[in-house]
């Protein structure tokens, strides 16, 4: 009855946490639209002088405000718009974040605040579409003035008037190198299939800071591993030869380097489909919204515009385990040779990586039988954008048993055999910032285990190939360097253990020495647990290349298991991750978050992100910096804790990431495993539990809670095991 | 055609590898036993005073003539049998190992040499059926001198004459303190189904090193903490009220605790099937005999009766990528109060963890659609035993693109959609050591990369509850300890890259700080790689609790691919492996391998294993020693290198191991990636690639190599996808 009223009250929260559906988005742009003084235009209007909505999502009401709602069934808050608009008309222009409110009906607005009242710099912005516009204008001139030379040296690309001969371009962020700036190294790529590995050794840097297009000027060229201060200079020098002359190996349109065209052979066919999920019974879980239940499992879910998916409300049998785990940030840090390699550092979420969700392929990015979701984004548009098929859900096997034992009787025959397969129910997005995707997943196994993970693939970025450049990575192709970088996910673990009050401790082992008790003669070398409270926000705050504890442990000390134990859950990680930086170094400023494998927080609403969409285009002096959620070092004994956890891996490209980099080895992420949550392991629940015995006639004996035959599609044979290992 | 002979020769080579057939083991079995000085009698036959043979299996020729075979055709080398005889029927009774040849008509056997021609002590080997025997025979005796005891206790189990209230036991080793014991703790269990976790609190340490059972002693009782020198003085005392009485609480038929008897509910249901893998269109692999082919591999493998798995021969398209890969040992050290909880110290392959492996389940150990192979083994036995579908060889997905990009146009569509979906062939086994299942994993993606992974289940090892065991543990039931422990495993990866002649480097990053070459008054600060050869033994064995570089690489210094680099493979670990004892301590000698998360050593015939089934039962001064094959320092440039690899993880038991240990988060292993080995992803030949492209007429048009439509088990729908994003 209590399960079943949290089920309800979890089923009636959902809603909460819905990201806002297109008639409230319509609503909130009407509204704000309807405000004179704001003077607001279209988004996609050309102008950069122009004041207009970036940006609108969700905006979460503060979380004791939701647990009225979800434990104790009263009335849900009322929905809030978090919509950042560029004012970009008026002397000094700058950021403003609002939350408008109520939904879908919105009739106020009111300031967002940041932290130590800090302001957004008008410079900060993320880049848009109209900006881009601009951008490819000034390509337009640079590339005529440099026409002779880029198509020579490419033979014969150019940017415009180019038919099948075009080039494109990659920018690279951050844009300068101090607060305020706004200059970005542009790389220029042949456009062909699979560009981002297709630069043709041209740099160049543009200052687009000024509201006025006309104004921006080039700062620098990069050509053929010398800098030049203009264009104009550079086609001087090439003109004269006073810079000699690179010359791209001739273009040939039938090598499939850069293409996802099959070619070589293997033994065995492929020209068959492969092995395939099915439900030969229907699913076993259920979608409603965004509200999801499978096994003892529900939670809610959304996907921010900003940063991407989150999970809320997550309970096991209606008892809440996380009240939220979301993706913060995820960053590549990249080193070279060329100015453009030497000064890539992206930051994903002042990328759009949220809205960066584009359809998922049935077969390939989530199985046939997957449900699928659209989402609906508002960043850098006029209407609501739907994103077809975005999200998936599904039930998979992992083809491996959870359990299994075999119980032998030590004389050919057995006690008993049982097993149960290990089926995850999957929730899935991707992000494809440019080159790169990102695969989001949670992974929720039948025994209250979550798996959080996140998997790389897609382009990589690569830079032109200098000689210089194999300290930096390999080459890839005939003038392809594969750089080397490291990729950081940041991630929010607000673990709600039984309730909201609850503590952190880490676990190590430790030998004691001591006489043995039964011959003491001899003396007991043994390890012993060895666990530490961690009291404040900078104890409990771990820093890359320190030795980490064996096991993290959430718990909450008022409320134990069964066996007297403190009801808890451990984070476990799978991560090759490392700094990228020195503590402090410029740029590392603005993702302090990534100092620590693991930081454990005093849960603040004021505290809801450890980055910002700000971060990518000025990093030296972040709106949002995740140090200074430690730096008062607050007291964390049975408080609201929030576990913020950094997974990554050192990625140096190898020809093996051509065309793309694949998921196998470049998957991280951590667990969630029940430490003495449970009295016992909750999949016992699970009727797909197979038990066999010898019976009298030692006969095997099947004991099963499923039918019988499976289907024809899987099998028309019912289960069988025989168990004996006899002499032949 | 290289590549298509190459595969000939793979495939008339793969026999080499093949386990002894019954035919052979039946063959060495009468050769052996028509020795008449070597008096054998049955292994079954009841004494312990007598001569018989242990355990037989394939003996692999040396490396250079099996490659005769392998790389140029030639005939392949006389297959030959392994054989290790018990002499206990002599003076000085001793094991002796013999190559018996030539199979399958053998008429010649030799001595097996050890490094430095150690003998193997006669205490050292591996407990048998019929020494068994003799130890229940004594429980016998033991337990109706403390019949009364017991009965209290328990209430009402007893170790004979019990019916459905029986006690069973298990027993720990190492069997004593120092070579040349065999003194055993052995611990009682209530004989329910899973008694593993039913320790009833009576531990014993018997004696039984004399080969004549009537000679056996009790050496000490542990009972309610407190030690005695025999079962009379721990009666003597019980009935006298000196020792305190447990009493464990009623036992209750209803308690499924240990069981897997479904208990509790969930939301969804599960008296369904789950999903389920198929294969459309039918298998992508080909297994003949022990020879296996799936997208470019190919490789040959076999079942050790000792250690289990291996592999070898392992090719890429031909090219040779590993000689062998191989489980070596698995341990599982523990810590605890009670006298068998401290002493526990498990080296599996003295407890035949190779041969206990047990038929697999359709639908839960591996998937319907695999394919289940039956495997013999020769160990303890007079006759071969066959183990029905012991292993196990399927295709799976994994639900996850290998790769997939979605190239957006950055206005609502793009250039195109690819993708192809992550499949991997699966081989697969398991060891049931009593308690534990240990599930052995081969994983083969299609782009080259090789996962190799051990999964745990099964029944904890759990000793009796006492207060002071929580510092060695969870309580996980009433009066039951769930004991700390760490899991090692340990592989030999003889990687032959692309030839024999291999060399091996790690690498790390390095920050360089120079003037930033576009703003000299800046200063860039950047990783470089660090690459550092690794020229002798000593300097590439890395030791625990030290730092491990980010990457380690073994390539061909003698082999360049398309665009110069070395071809080579890293090894990248997914472990939380450790030292389980202060190296030098007593048992760790016999565990000198688990120093080492990597040790490099140049590859000898005579360095074939790591490990021995001699370990367990004599650790102290064990007859292998993996640190004599780093003690000589050898050169390791552009040698036949092999790479011994320990992954592992600390196990602290909690209520949630309850019934058994579950999978999810408790698998370790390592990959074996590509770096530069091939001149692009090798999975590009997939023609299960997919893509999508936008059609002049802005509708998707699909470029594929599979039939379009999967079949009606799967989706009678053809593949679909829009990819636009656009406003609503
Ligand atoms: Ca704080
Ligand atoms: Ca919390
Ligand atoms: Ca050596
Ligand atoms: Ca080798
Ligand atoms: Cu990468
Ligand atoms: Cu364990």
């Amino acid at each position: 009855c209590g399960a079943s009223r949290a089920r309800d009250w979890a089923h009636h929260g959902a809603p909460i946490f819905a990201d806002l559906t297109v008639r409230e988005m319509k609503a909130v742009r009407a509204y704000l639209h309807g405000i004179p003084e704001m003077l607001l235009t279209d988004a996609r209007n050309e102008a950069l002088k122009k004041n207009s909505i970036l940006l609108m999502e969700l905006h979460l009401p503060k979380k004791h405000e939701v647990l009225r709602a979800l434990d104790r069934g009263q009335a849900k808050p009322t929905r809030q718009a978090r919509v950042v608009i560029q004012f970009g008309n008026q002397a000094t222009p700058n950021i403003t974040e609002y939350i408008v409110s109520p939904l879908p009906s919105p009739n106020s607005h009111e300031v967002k605040t940041f932290k130590g009242n800090r302001t957004v710099r008008f410079e900060s912005r993320p880049i848009t579409a109209v900006e881009y516009k601009h951008i490819v204008a000034m390509l337009d001139k640079i590339t005529t003035t440099a026409y002779k030379l880029l198509l020579e040296t490419t033979g014969g690309f150019s940017f415009r008037n180019c038919s099948d001969r075009c080039l494109t371009f990659s920018d690279i962020a951050p844009r300068g190198l101090a607060p305020g700036e706004r200059r970005s190294w542009i790389m220029l790529q042949k456009f062909v299939e699979g560009y981002f590995i297709h630069p043709v050794g041209f740099e160049v840097m543009i200052n687009h800071r000024d509201l006025d297009p006309k104004m921006w000027t080039v700062e620098k060229v990069w050509y053929n591993s010398k800098y030049f201060d203009s264009v104009e200079e550079l086609v001087e020098k090439y003109e004269s030869g006073d810079v000699e002359k690179v010359k791209l190996p001739d273009h040939d349109d039938d090598d499939l380097y850069s293409t996802y065209i099959p070619r070589g052979h293997s033994n065995t066919p492929t020209n068959i489909h492969g092995p395939k999920l099915v439900e030969p019974q229907g699913p076993r879980y259920h979608v409603e919204g965004n509200f999801v239940e499978y096994a003892g499992w529900s939670f809610a879910y959304r996907v921010r515009s900003s940063a991407g998916l989150q999970v809320f409300d997550l309970r096991f049998n209606g008892e809440r385990i996380a009240y939220e785990i979301s993706i913060q940030e995820a960053i590549a840090f990249y080193a070279g040779d060329t100015p453009a390699a030497m000064q890539t550092k992206y930051i994903d979420a002042g990328w759009a990586m949220g809205s960066s969700s584009f359809e998922l392929a049935p077969g390939i990015d989530c199985p046939e039988i997957a449900t699928y979701v659209d989402l609906y984004h508002y960043f850098d548009t006029d209407k609501p954008v739907r994103h077809k098929n975005a999200l998936c859900i599904f039930e998979m096997t992992t083809a491996m048993p959870l359990r299994r034992h075999f119980n032998a009787d030590f004389k050919g025959g057995y006690n008993f055999y049982g097993g149960l397969d290990s089926t995850v129910l999957v929730l899935r997005t991707t992000s494809t910032v440019y080159n790169y995707d990102y695969i989001w997943d949670f992974h929720f196994y039948q025994n209250g285990v979550v798996e959080v993970k996140v998997s790389a693939t897609g382009y990589i970025h690569a830079t032109f190939f200098t000689p210089n450049g194999l300290h930096y990575g390999t080459k890839v192709y005939d003038y392809v360097l594969g750089n080397l970088h490291t990729h950081l996910v940041h991630y929010k673990v607000d673990l709600d253990i039984a309730g909201r009050d609850n503590s952190f401790e880490s676990m190590d082992l430790k030998f004691v020495n001591f006489t043995n008790p039964w011959s003491p003669d001899h003396r007991v070398v043994q390890s012993r647990l060895h666990w530490t409270e961690k009291k404040t926000e900078r104890d409990a705050a771990f820093r890359f290349g320190k030795k980490f504890p064996r096991y993290v442990h959430f718990f909450n000390p008022n409320e134990k298991n069964k066996w007297g134990h403190k009801k808890g859950y451990r984070i476990q990680f799978n991560s090759h991750g490392h700094s990228v930086l020195p503590r402090g170094w410029r740029e590392e400023n603005g993702i302090s978050w990534s100092r620590y494998p693991l930081a454990v927080t005093r849960h603040r609403d004021s505290e809801a992100t450890s980055s910002s969409i700000y971060t990518q285009n000025d990093p030296w002096e972040p709106v949002v910096s995740f140090e200074d959620y430690i730096r008062n070092n607050e007291d964390i004994v049975n408080k609201d804790l929030v576990a913020w956890v950094t997974v990554g891996f050192l990625h140096v490209p190898h020809s093996e990431d051509i065309p793309n980099t694949a998921t196998p080895g470049n998957a991280v992420g951590f667990f969630l495993r029940p430490f003495n949550f449970f009295d016992e392991d909750p999949s016992v629940a699970s009727k797909s539990t197979i038990i066999v015995r010898q019976g009298k006639d030692c006969k095997p004996k099947v004991q099963r809670w499923t039918p019988e035959v499976i289907g024809h599609c899987v099998t028309d044979k019912p289960f069988f095991y025989n168990g004996t290992y006899k002499g032949v």
